[in-house]
C-alpha cells in the first residue's frame, strides 16, 4: 500500500452485500466502510451512512449492485496458461507426455511471468481476489506478475524428487534440492507484496515423490507454519500403484495417514478417488480439499463431495490450469460444481438430486471455505470487519441474470463474467468498472502469442488441424 | 426483409471462416458475400474481394475474427425465461407442481410475449440464429416477439391431452381441442416473418398424452409437412410408467415405435433414460434428439450422446427453460456436452474418457446437426452458397480466448459470451458490435422485471429466502 493511501476512507453503499460470515448475513440495501486496507464497519446503508459519511474521502452509490468477498481460486496453474488449447480432447498420456511436460519444461521464468499476467486477468475478470498455485517451475517470475497485478496469492514450486519419464532438466534434482530451494522462495517472496504473497511448500503428486521429501516437506512446512499444496488421488491408476508399493490397502490418502502427512495445513487437490474411509480421515486432520470440477469431469471423474461436505471436509473451488479446462473462471466452477453434483448421484442412486449442494452452499465453496483452504480466514473469505477488503461488485442488471426472483441463486446459476465489474483486493481497485487497473491487457497479449508461440516451438509440440483447414 | 434491401450486397472479408459444410472447410483468411438473405460466395478473401468488390454496397474487414453459421438451440422453453429462478435447489414434485405448473398456467399472452423477449436476447448474445421451441401456452405471443427480434424459430404449443395434476384451467382440453388449435396456429404463423417463423406440433410428453393424440399428431405433421417436438423418456419414472401401462418392456421409446410416432420429423427432447435398443431405434427412424446437458445435471441424468453419435443418431443441443438451467446459452452448453460426456464414462468405464466428443463434433451438434433437427438443413446450419445468411461473429482476442494453438477448440472450450460480437439472421444484423438492434433492452427489462413479479403473485408462488436475509 502506499503511504498516503493509508488513511483513506471509503464508503460503498446502497448494495446487496453477501457477507457470507458465520452469520451468513445478507443486507438487501447495505453498506461498507473501508479504511484503507481493511473492512471497517458493515451494515445497513442509513447507518453506515448516518456514522461513517463525515469522514469517508469517497462515497461511492452501488445502486443495487451484489456485493461479495472475492472468489477464491485454491487450484490454478498459472504457468499453464499460455498452454491453453495444447491439449484438448487427447488421451491422459498424450497429455502429459506429449504436451504438459514438454511444455512446461521449456518454460523460462520470463514465460512464467507473462502466463501468470495473462492467467491473472483472467482470474480478475471473474472476481477472484486470491488463488492458490498449483505448482509451477519459477515462482519467482509468479510472484513478480502477482505484485503487478494487485491479487493475492499463495505460491508453490511444483515439486518431484522421483518418477518415470520426466523431461531431462527436471528428474537431477535431489530431495534436499527440492527442500532447499523451497526454503529460499519462502525467504525471498513470503509476505512480501504488503502481504499478498505467501509462499507454500508444493509436492507435485505421490508419484514423483519420495517418503523422505513427503515428511521433510511437512516438517519444514510446520517450522514455517506455511501450507502445503498437492495433487491428490486424481486417478485409479494413481491408487493402484501406492497399493503395489507402498502396501496399504487403498490409496493415496490412506498411504499419507500412515506417514503422518494429514493436517489442517494440507491442501489436497482433486481428491477424487477417495472411498467413505479416506472421507474420514479427510475431516478427523481438517484436510481442505480443492473441488475443480471441470477438470475432473475432463480427466479424472467424480469426485464424493456432497459425501464430503456433509462429514465436515473443507471443500473449495479450483479451475485447475488452463489445459485442464479451459476457463480459468470460479464463475463457471460454481455453476458446474452444483451441475455435476446433482447429476452424479444418477448413477449412485438412480436420479439426479436436484437439491445437492445448493447455491448458498456453492457460494461457500467459493469464498469462505477457499479462504480456510489457503490458511487465510482470519484475514479474508468474508466480509466482516477487520478482515481485508477483497471484494467483488457484480452488476446483475442484465440479461443474463434477470428476472431477480432468487438473488443467492442467481449468483451461483445465471451470473456470467459479463456481470463483474469491479474488484478490490487489499483496498485497492484491481478492477474498476470492466477495466484492469494495474496493467496494460493488450500490452500483456501480445506478449503471451509471441512467447506461448515461441515455447511450443522450443518444445516441439505440433498440434494436428482440427476439420479442414484452408 | 424490406424491399430496398433485396439486391442489398454485403462483403465480409479477413475473417476465420469454420463452414461446417460437408467437406469440413475452414478458411483461415476468408471471406463471404451475402446479397439479400442468402449467401452468394465463400472462399479465400483473395478472391471473393477480387470477384465481388465491384458490386458490393458495403464490405467489412473482419480483421481476423471468426465466423461461423448461427447457432441452433433446439430446445428452449421461452416462456420460463420470467420463471428464471423460481425452483432452483428444489426436487422434481416440488419443482413442477408448486413451482413451474402454477407459474405457466398463470401467464397470459402477453407475458409469453415478454418473456420470449426477454429469453431472445439472450439466445441472440450466444450466437443464436435459430431455435425450437419446446412448448408454451402462448404461440401467438412468441411469434409476436421472434418477427420483432429478427430470430428464426419454429414454435410449438405446450400440448397435453390427460395426465394428473395438471392445473384447472390446463386439465379441459380434448383431443380435438389440441390438435385443433395447432392447426389454427399453424395457418396463422406458419412461413410468417418472412419465412423466418414455421409452427411445429408439440407432445408435452407420455404421461400428459393419449394414444389418439400421439397418433393424430403423427398424422397431421405428416400432411402439414412439419414438424413434432416432443419430451423423451426424461426419468426412469416416466420409463416405469410406460411399461406399466402401455405394455412394453422398456419405455417411452419403445412404445413410441409401436405406434409408428419415430421418423425423421420428430425432434425427443433429452431422451437420457435411453437403452442400446432404443438408440438403434432412433437411428433408423432418423429420430432427431436434442441434448440439454445442464438441464441433464440437474433434473434428469446422463445421456448416452457418444452411443447416439455412434449410432449415426443426430444429436443436437438444447438449452431447455430457465428454471432448468439456468444460463440460456448455447456457448456454454457447449462446453458442458463435452465436459460431462467425457466424464460420465468414468463410471461406465472406471475412467474419464477425454476423447470424447472433441470440439469439431460439439460444434457440429450447434450448427449443422441442429439445422437437420429442425428440419432447415437445406436452408442454415453451414456457411454454404445458396444458404440464409444467418450467422454469428466472433472477437477472439481477449483473455477469454487467448492464446490462440487450437481456434476450433478455443471456441468450444475457451468461448464466453463476452466474445460474440455480432450476430446476423436471415441477412440482418440482430446483433452489431454487442449492440440488440431491433428492441430496447432496457425498456424489455423492466417489463419483465414487473410481469414476473406479477405472474409469481397471481401464482401464488412465494420462495423461501436463503441465508440470514437483514
Amino acid at each position: 500500500m502506499e503511504a498516503g493511501n493509508i488513511s483513506s476512507v471509503l464508503l460503498l453503499h446502497n448494495a446487496f452485500i453477501v457477507t457470507m460470515d458465520s452469520d451468513s448475513r445478507v443486507f438487501r440495501n447495505g453498506a461498507l466502510v473501508i479504511a484503507g486496507d481493511k473492512i471497517e464497519a458493515v451494515g445497513r446503508s442509513l447507518d453506515i451512512l448516518r456514522d461513517f459519511s463525515h469522514r469517508s474521502d469517497e462515497i461511492i452509490d452501488l445502486a443495487g449492485r451484489f456485493l461479495l468477498p472475492g472468489f477464491i481460486n485454491t487450484h490454478v496453474h498459472t504457468s499453464q496458461q499460455l498452454a491453453r488449447g495444447i491439449a484438448d480432447d487427447v488421451d491422459l498420456v498424450t497429455w502429459l507426455h506429449k504436451r504438459i511436460w514438454p511444455y512446461e519444461s521449456n518454460m523460462t521464468e520470463e514465460d512464467s511471468y507473462i502466463s501468470t499476467l495473462l492467467c491473472g486477468i483472467e482470474l480478475i475478470r471473474t472476481g477472484v481476489t486470491c488463488f492458490a498455485e498449483a505448482g509451477g517451475q519459477h515462482v519467482s517470475g509468479m510472484a513478480r506478475a502477482v505484485k503487478l497485478l494487485g491479487l493475492r496469492a499463495c505460491l508453490t514450486q511444483s515439486t518431484m524428487d522421483s518418477g518415470q519419464g520426466l523431461p531431462a532438466n527436471w528428474s537431477a534434482l535431489s530431495t534436499d534440492d527440492c527442500i532447499q530451494s523451497q526454503i529460499e522462495l519462502y525467504k525471498k517472496h513470503h509476505n512480501t507484496a504488503d502481504g499478498r504473497i505467501k509462499v507454500w511448500f508444493g509436492l507435485r503428486q505421490i508419484m514423483n515423490a519420495t517418503d523422505k521429501l513427503l515428511t521433510e516437506t511437512k516438517k519444514v512446512a510446520q517450522e514455517l507454519k506455511t501450507g502445503i499444496h498437492m495433487h491428490v488421488a486424481e486417478i485409479p491408476y494413481e491408487n493402484e500403484l501406492v497399493m503395489d508399493t507402498r502396501q496399504v490397502d487403498h490409496g493415496t490418502l490412506s498411504y499419507l495417514e500412515t506417514i503422518g502427512l494429514l493436517g489442517s495445513n494440507l491442501l489436497a487437490a482433486h481428491s477424487v478417488w477417495v472411498n467413505e474411509d479416506e472421507i474420514g480421515l479427510l475431516a478427523k486432520a481438517d484436510v481442505k480439499v480443492s473441488h475443480c470440477p471441470a477438470a475432473a469431469m475432463r480427466m479424472l471423474g467424480f469426485c464424493p463431495v456432497k459425501e464430503m461436505l456433509d462429514l465436515g471436509v473443507c471443500v473449495s473451488l479450483g479451475t485447475d490450469g488452463a489445459p485442464s479446462n479451459n476457463r480459468m473462471s470460479i464463475v463457471d466452477e460454481m455453476y458446474l460444481a452444483s451441475l455435476i453434483n446433482k447429476g452424479r448421484e444418477a448413477y449412485t442412486k438412480g436420479t439426479t438430486n436436484p437439491t445437492a449442494l445448493p447455491a448458498e452452499v456453492i457460494l461457500k465453496m467459493a469464498t469462505i471455505n477457499g479462504a480456510k483452504s489457503v490458511l487465510l480466514d482470519n484475514e479474508i473469505g468474508s466480509i466482516e470487519i477487520g478482515k481485508k477488503a477483497d471484494m467483488v461488485i457484480i452488476n446483475p442488471f442484465s440479461w443474463s441474470m434477470l428476472p431477480l426472483h432468487d438473488s443467492i441463486s442467481n449468483l451461483v446459476y445465471c451470473m456470467r463474467t459479463e456481470n463483474i465489474e469491479s474488484v478490490m483486493c487489499n483496498g485497492q481497485w484491481i478492477l474498476k468498472d470492466k477495466k484492469i487497473t494495474n496493467v496494460d491487457e493488450e500490452e500483456i497479449f501480445s506478449l503471451a502469442m509471441k512467447a506461448s508461440s515461441d515455447i511450443l516451438k522450443r518444445a516441439g509440440i505440433i498440434l494436428p488441424d482440427r476439420l479442414n483447414c484452408l
